[in-house]
């Protein structure tokens, strides 16, 4: 990568963090959608995306953990300092892995995405708790892993009470506040 | 990464080849500094760049080498798709390789930096040839691990006998041949 300063970029990074079936990258899609259409530079990254080559060695632990936000992060900051509207579904479960994201990326927001564990449980949408609860997945967020909620979101989307559609609009009115050429 | 189609990228993936000391990083500056100044959207790969976090874990086996370059390939993929005139400098020592990489990026061209093993050893920038021949480096490029020259290459780059001015000046006359915006 280059060291040339990029400095007029009219990329930025929404990171999205959340529980497991907190509705991360459904509502990324449905704004991965909008602004494809309204012609937008626009990316999705997230773990069923990355780990076929980009992640595919890592596991659970949390060291691994760690690599795969560094590694994706590595990425988001290549494709936003390039005009690039980033979007990235990704646990993140430490703070300290926010702060990775933070110091690697040069304008990103964390987009906390926040659903309580019941209300994931009950989703389930790839029947992995089921899974971690019969002990069949260890290191599972949400049941025998931690989830650190950030403290410094840029951005909250509440997906118990908001509809799908409500929480991608919610994400671009924040962009267009902040700016973006959406 | 997003499956909604990339139609009308101005991008492309220049994917330069060769042994190690034959140039392809020299090159690859030269021609990103120039474009840099045309206010092109450029990025540059190369092993001491992405060997900091994308490919920390990897070393110089045959699995390892060919995962550091489907690693790269993914990113560069993502960024050519976003217009972005994307500069990989890797040995690249099998053909197989370069299949990978023309696989997985939509518009890539192969560079072939071509320089005898001999001229590399003499130039040896990074004294691996030497301690490569002292045993202390094991499957060394040129040395014991083998190069395969590309069969298909797009471009080929005489550093033995252009300058890096030439070389790089063949480079940005082939973009503006292949019609590429800079």
């Amino acid at each position: 990568m280059t060291n040339l300063k990029h400095n007029s970029s009219k990329g930025i990074c929404l990171w999205l963090t959340g529980l497991p079936g907190s509705g991360k990258t459904t509502v990324a899609k449905a704004v991965e959608k909008q602004l494809f259409d309204r012609g937008v530079r626009i990316e999705r990254l997230d773990g069923d995306v990355v780990r076929q080559s980009l992640t595919a060695d890592l596991g659970f632990s949390r060291e691994d953990r760690d690599t795969n936000i560094s590694r994706v992060a590595f990425v988001a900051r290549l494709l936003q300092r390039n005009d690039v509207v980033t979007l990235c579904s990704f646990i993140t479960p430490y703070r300290a892995q926010s702060d990775i994201v933070r110091d690697t990326v040069d304008d990103v927001r964390i987009v906390y995405v926040e659903a309580s564990v019941d209300a994931c449980v009950e989703r389930d949408p790839k029947g992995m708790y089921a899974q971690a609860k019969r002990g069949e997945i260890k290191n599972f967020t949400g049941i025998d892993a931690p989830y650190e909620k950030p403290v410094t979101a840029d951005l909250v989307l509440h997906t118990e009470e908001e509809t799908v559609e409500e929480s991608a609009k919610k994400i671009i009115d924040y962009l267009v506040q902040e700016g973006v050429e959406i």
